[in-house]
């Protein structure tokens, strides 16, 4: 293998992205692992990095490279490394924790202070070959296929929401089925859900919700949510899964929820919202868990033994599994939302 | 309807049952029930009485209706009842609560230190009436078979047992596969359990153990448990479900749990048992959680709802419905351990 | 003892209240139970009734005796009550729940679908006797002064809130201390927090929350909170009690909360409130508990066992008590402000 | 600082410990950190080394050093390490977790499969010297004091045992007052609970239970310890922690527990012992949780956190500070069980 490797780079601040050649990276930490990229797969966050939204423009530094979900193999490990080795098959973790934080000291590492996030505040994996710290690496099983393992990050998103809970017996409202939601929806009937309702608007994903088993799918256009909910269920739902990210959902969502339920929340409303608190929530005694990232890694625990076990399937949410030299293509499909998860396949790359 | 019934009774200290015409109840206090019974089913603890052991003979005092898993109708209520109405067809927790203790005052009526069994403590329901306080009547849900309704009461041991923890994306162990482990063998198939292995040594129940979804049965008087175990699991199981009331079931069960995990005992040894405390709990880090009754209500509304939405089939688990007259042939079945659960029909008796 | 009695009455929409002579009740339900009221105390909700805000309009249908706080002596009971007996000494959980929806079945009485508060929905407790369900009585231990145990309703929030969350070796931020606020303070504490601040903006409310243990008090108003408390605490605080009401508050203290702390929120907004959810909860993993009455009749067994030890001292919240007759002093008091918790001795009325 | 150091080693198979001149270690793994020894306390565990008991005798493998509670300060690091740095005063762990099995990979070092205990299976910390991983390094807060930073070990024992469970407004037994039952008095009155009953054959740890803070000690011996159990709490109490490693107080220990309450078992029996699990456990619906080592490190952020702010007070448990030359005297107060915790200073070494 020579020294210049191809990433998708985000090269000037502005809108899109471009497939350049660059130095593959030959710096390794004591405790750093060099991987080479097999499949990587396109979050949203890649999205708005493409799109160079408000977001991104306040967090992206120009030159780097993008991407974060990946699954690879380890071809070089620093001097200190002693959880993985060469030959090894990995996904990893997106979030870098620094270890000494009291969150990281306390079993918390997912919202460590000091996070640093692959793809956005350091070089990402959208290349050839990419430095992980051993620290967030995962050994997949090898019953998983390759094509779902860099998909096991946002995966993660869904198990850590829906595990905030034991479902088993319980009803649950997910309002919103992009990809995080339709594995919500997989993830809370493998954990014993008896009715899992769905909200949504888009046709597309409407039909990805029946398609992944939700029981029941309510587009909050046509219908009144609320009402909806409680003609179905009596007593409303146990818990909430927020993933939408649209206030409506999640003011709509609460209200479906029985007194005393839960709701997590993993959508994000990108500003301030004005909800009534005190009747959404307070006098309802509910709990909410505001969800971020995975937890290290009893997340990722679950999520191998559910594909391992094939408990979820995700080729009903992988849509498309794209040569990486089509991911322009990818992050089209991504941006028109004809499409669930979008894997790129860097096996493809002609040496 | 006369003032006369059938009813199977303990009528003298000694060997055997007997049917027999007794008084109707007409009895009730202000908060009392009563109930046209239209299925029972025959437990564990009815046999234990028909065949008159120690643990018997201790407890019983005949002359005695036998008999406590029920499902019937409110033929007559009291003057302060205000939880069903005539009409209802309910099934029953079978412990009596005494609603005024330091436990039922703190959500856990189902240790209550003033506990009255059904067939036990009082007289029982394997009769036409059977008078029951309001306080343990649960209205099923009207989607689930009355052949199935009376064994709520064992399935709610099950789910007790196997709902002790969030199973998604575990794995477990459940040593005996009688009734109860049958029915908590799928509960853990639908709480998430990714692999569920099964311990029993009769050919009959292993036969009805892989029937009921386990993964793995095992016979351990053909083969090491724990070498098993492991050889399947490298990390053992998350769960040990202790059903069987054998001590080598515990032990080994307990050596196959995984460091840090858990164990929820719902098996009675009978005796003393002599084990190895440090080693197969405190220095392992393992939490046992003894099991007893169901959480009044909260095993209930699951196990309606498990049943409501048939993720849970007791036709897999319910092997024979006989006719209230031939409850005779139903010990029989169960003494011999030829059979599930064993329900009997009132409704088919001749008026 | 004759048939009129005295009582504090919203005798017509619009502001005040007035004592009148009412009928003694007499009227007793199967399971209610005629309670001679010794003690009463005021609560902001009896303010607002006074005051005749938006919200007691929308709620209250006058003529009807107010007052929800009490401690009283049992003198005669409903046929059916089996939970007290005449002389017991009682306090009585205010939230008086129906028995028989999803909540009231799973143990969760405290969010009942059909709620009915004392001195709300129906006649309340100032007054020389009161009718109430045996239900919601709760006997306290002796050791307990009459002139605290009518206390114990709004002690019960407290306590409610904090131990919502296991509080050893963590520390708190308490926003707001009015008598609910200072009773927090006091069960922070002896729970095991290490340290405890304390925002609040009114300097007689600051001095009480000092003399209540506090050991910090920020003043809003004069300091920025965030700093402060991260001045104090490099990690902030692990968990925030909401007992405030002010948008503010909540969102000064959410900042205050360490990655994936917890949050208690009692205090009520009385509107929509406008906040940046995303980064005050869901990107730090904060878990929100909406906290509402108290548990049935947990949070009442561990007040009882805090004030029976002693481990909490009333005295530093009870500013005042006096005479029944000098209620519409108590009421000024309360609406300046100028006191922790005033209750009303009922003894001391002239027969 | 030459090339030798003073240590206390168990040089051959066989009773006793010596001090010898040996080596200064010098050979640092890239995560290994060099510390000078300041504080080291002695462990029941160094005692059973001492005596060469058959436990000892079945895990030590002479000649080596013993020892693993210990304080001191960082004078050298691996090239790989970034946790500590030269100068840093901290505390230890000294059960080293490999980091990469399922249990440390998911929140639950303290039971790694594969740990690794200082001073057990590799050399310890009676030395001037030590090489300790800087995984399992704390750095403790200043405002603790030196000579108890190195029983903040055997501290977080007694922590883990009794945050097990959430003890505001609850009871507790205790049974054993050695070194971690005296510290566990102490944390379980800090966390809340109401009372603290003490059983206690040894008059010594009588005296010093009663010093650290129980409302109750029974001498099991002289009194029968049930009856006097459910004489002072009509209930039982809550929680039962054990710390004996008797089977008797085990079996008396759970009776005592109400029903539905909780045990956490942090001493060892030393063989099996012969319980009835049925009548103890099981029907009486208790949880047991088996402790081992301390939860990393969430255990000691509560430990630190108790020190700093001086809610527990070690004066009242370190009867001992001796300079670490007169190790054998420490070993004999030890073995006569005339103290509390013995620490050796190891400041007073003459250069």
């Amino acid at each position: 293998m020579g020294t210049a490797m191809k990433a998708i780079m985000k090269k000037v601040a502005g809108l899109g992205l471009s497939m350049e050649e660059v130095e593959k990276p030959t710096n390794l930490g004591p405790r750093d692992v060099l991987i080479k990229v097999r499949r990587a797969s396109i979050c949203g966050t890649d999205v708005h990095i493409y799109e160079w939204n408000e977001w991104a423009q306040s967090k992206i530094r120009p030159p780097m490279i993008t991407g974060h979900e990946m699954a690879g193999e380890v071809v070089a490990i620093g001097s200190a490394v002693t959880r993985v080795k060469i030959g090894d098959v990995v996904t990893s973790e997106t979030h870098i924790p620094c270890e000494t934080c009291y969150q990281c000291k306390t079993g918390r590492m997912h919202v460590c202070k000091n996070l640093k996030i692959l793809g956005v505040d350091r070089d990402g994996i959208f290349a050839e070959y990419a430095v992980i710290p051993e620290t967030v690496l995962w050994k997949f099983s090898p019953e998983i296929p390759l094509d779902y393992a860099s998909v096991m990050e946002p995966f993660g998103n869904a198990i850590h929401t829906v595990s905030s809970t034991n479902l088993l017996g319980k009803t649950a409202l997910i309002s919103g089925a992009g990809p995080i939601g339709l594995m919500a929806i997989q993830v809370a009937k493998v954990g014993g859900a008896t009715t899992v309702i769905v909200s949504e608007v888009d046709p597309f994903r409407i039909e990805m919700a029946k398609n992944n088993g939700a029981d029941v799918v309510i587009n909050p256009m046509e219908k009144d949510l609320v009402k909806e909910v409680y003609s179905q269920l009596d007593d409303g739902v146990d818990v909430l899964f927020e993933m939408s990210g649209s206030k409506k959902a999640l003011e709509d969502g609460l209200k479906c929820v029985t007194m005393g339920g839960e709701a997590a929340v993993l959508g994000l409303f990108g500003k301030k919202i004005d909800i009534d608190f005190d009747s959404l929530i307070t006098m309802r005694g509910i709990t909410v868990h505001g969800i971020t990232g995975r937890r290290m890694f009893q997340t990722w625990r679950i999520a191998d033994e559910l594909l391992r076990t094939k408990k979820v399937d995700l080729s009903k949410v992988v849509t498309h599994v794209l040569p990486f030299e089509e991911w322009d293509k990818g992050f089209e499909l991504m941006i028109n939302k004809k499409c669930g998860k979008v894997v790129l396949n860097l096996d493809t790359i002609s040496e």
